[in-house]
C-alpha cells in the first residue's frame, strides 16, 4: 500500500522517515545521512534512498522538520519569531524536486532576547499540544541540546537551549575524564550529584575534576563517575531553569532513558512531571504541519 | 660548557629541558614528546634526543617534574599528602638509566577530601616560595587544568583543580560553538561575561548556546564570542573559588597571556593580584628539588 504522506525527521546526525496513512505509521526507515553529512545537492538523494519503495505515479507529500531547514539545509525555512504558535506558518515547499514527491520543510523558531533558536522541537511541541487544547506550562525536550519551552494559550512564549548533552559527550568521551567515566549507572550517585549542584550551582566547576581524582586516589568505579557527571551537568541545567519549572505544569518530551533521568531529578525537587514519547509527538506535529500545507495549497 | 645539572618539565603534551649552571639556564630545548605520546620504554630516548649534546663523561643530575611521575610515566613517584610543603620529600631516582645521567622525578601532591591531585604545579609553588619566606596566601596556576592552592607557613594546606582550560578547548574546538567562536579578543566582552556568571553562577548552563544563537541571529563576531566563552568559564571558576581569593593575598603563576586574563577578572572584583613567570618558578622549584636530592644522596 502506498502511503498517503511521508513524515521526515531530519536532524544534524540522523534521518528518519515514516510512511503515513492519516495518523498511523505503516512503515519506517532511517539512515545516518544527517544534515552534517549531506552536501547541498545530496538531500534529495539521501531521502530517496529511504523512501523510493513507497513512491508511485501520483506525487506524495513529504513533510520534514529539523536542521534540514537550516541555511546549510535542503531549503532554508526562515525562523518564526516567538511569541507565536509552534508552527505559525505553512511549511516551506522545496523547489525542483523529483516529480514523485512534493517536499515541505517546517520552519524553526527564534527568540531575539536572549538570542536562541530551535529546529525540530517546534514540531514536537505542536504534536504534543495537538491533543491538549489550552495546555499551559513548561516543556523540557532533553537531548544533545536540551530545550526548555514556556507554553501558554497554544503559543510558545519563550525558550532556552542548554548544551548539557553535548557537554556530557565531550567531557565523558574526549576530556581527561574519559579515563574515569565508564559504562553502567548508579541512581543514587546521580540523584546526589544533581541535588548537590542544584543547591550550590557555583560549585559545578569545582566538581568535574574530582571525578578523575576520585578514580586515581580511591579507585571510584566508572558507573558511579558516569552518573555523577550526568548529575552535575543536569543539576546545573536545573539550577539555571528553576524559574521555568518551579511550580509549573511540566512535560518532558524525549527518548525514554534520558526523559526518565530528567524526570527523576525534577521529582526529587518536588516537581510534578508528565512525560511524552518524542517520536509520537514528532509524527503528530508533522501531521499538523501537513494539514497546514493542504489548507494553504 | 657542560651543565651542572639539567632541569626537565615533562607534562602530558610537552617536554622542555634546560641546561643549568646553578640558578642560570645556559641552554634549552623542547619537543612534543609529552607523557601521553611516549610509551613506558620511550621516556629515556625522548629525553636523550634533547639533552645528548649536553652530556659528558661524568654523570649529570637530571631533575624532572610533571606527569612523568604518574603511574604511566617514567617512574611512579607516589603523591605526598597535603598539608605538607610543596616538595616534602626528595625526588625519586629513576632506576637503570643511561650511565651519563642520574635522573630524578619530583612527586606530586594529593588531597583526600575532596579528592584532588597535582603533578608539576607543586614544583612551581616550591619555586615561587623559594624567594618568599613565610608567604601566606593563595596561588592560582591557570592552564588546561587550573589549580587553586592555599599556602600557609611554607605548606600547601589545600587545593582544587578546575577543568576550565580543557572545557574552553573542547567547547571552542569541537562543540557546535566551533562555528561561532573565532580568533581575536574583546576585553570588554570578556569582563562583562565573567562578571555576569560570577554574580549569577547558576546561569552558566544557560549562557553557552547563546553564543551560537547570537551568531545565527545577529551575526555576532567570533572574537566577541571567544572572549565571552572564556569569560563565562572563568567567571564560573571564580564563583567556585570565591572563598579562596576573597580578601586573600593572591598570586598567579602561569603563561603571560592567560595570567593577565585571570588577573583582569580578579582585579575587576577588587582583588589584589601578583603575577609570577611560570618558567622561572619551575626552574627555581627544580633547583630546590635538586638541593633536596644532594642533601639525601
Amino acid at each position: 500500500m502506498k502511503p498517503e504522506w511521508i513524515a521526515v525527521d531530519w536532524g544534524t546526525s540522523h534521518l528518519r522517515v515514516w510512511a503515513m496513512q492519516g495518523d498511523a505509521a505503516l512503515d519506517q526507515a532511517q539512515s545516518d545521512k544527517g544534515m552534517a553529512r549531506v552536501g547541498r545537492d545530496g538531500f534529495q538523494t539521501a531521502l530517496l534512498e529511504l523512501i523510493e519503495g513507497w513512491l508511485g505515479n501520483t506525487p506524495v507529500d513529504v513533510i520534514a522538520c529539523g536542521m534540514v531547514g537550516a541555511r546549510q539545509g535542503w531549503v532554508e525555512a526562515p525562523y518564526s519569531a516567538v511569541p507565536c504558535p509552534p508552527t505559525p506558518v505553512a511549511p516551506f515547499r522545496v523547489p525542483g524536486t523529483d516529480s514523485r514527491i512534493r517536499a515541505f520543510v517546517v520552519p524553526g523558531l527564534k527568540q531575539t532576547t536572549p538570542p536562541d533558536v530551535m529546529r525540530g522541537e517546534e514540531t514536537q511541541i505542536a504534536g504534543f499540544l495537538a491533543h491538549r487544547s489550552n495546555w499551559d506550562g513548561v516543556i523540557c525536550l532533553p537531548g544533545t541540546h536540551t530545550k526548555w519551552v514556556q507554553v501558554s494559550a497554544n503559543e510558545v512564549i519563550s525558550f532556552r537551549t542548554f548544551m548539557t548533552g553535548e557537554m556530557f559527550d565531550l567531557l565523558s568521551g574526549q576530556s581527561v575524564l574519559q579515563h574515569s567515566v565508564g559504562d553502567g549507572w548508579d541512581d543514587a550517585a546521580f540523584a546526589e550529584a544533581a541535588a548537590d549542584v542544584l543547591s550550590k550551582p557555583e560549585q559545578l566547576a569545582a566538581r568535574l575534576f574530582g571525578l578523575r581524582a576520585a578514580d586515581l586516589l580511591q579507585g571510584q568505579d566508572g558507573a558511579t563517575a558516569k552518573a555523577q557527571l550526568s548529575g552535575f551537568l543536569i543539576g546545573a541545567e536545573l539550577a539555571a531553569t528553576r524559574p521555568y519549572w518551579l511550580g509549573q505544569q511540566l512535560a518532558i518530551i524525549g527518548a525514554k532513558g534520558l526523559s526518565d533521568i530528567y524526570a527523576k531529578a525534577l521529582q526529587h525537587q518536588g516537581a510534578f512531571v508528565e512525560t511524552a514519547n518524542s517520536t509520537e509527538c514528532t509524527l503528530a506535529g508533522l501531521r499538523h504541519a501537513h494539514n497546514q500545507t493542504r489548507q494553504t495549497a
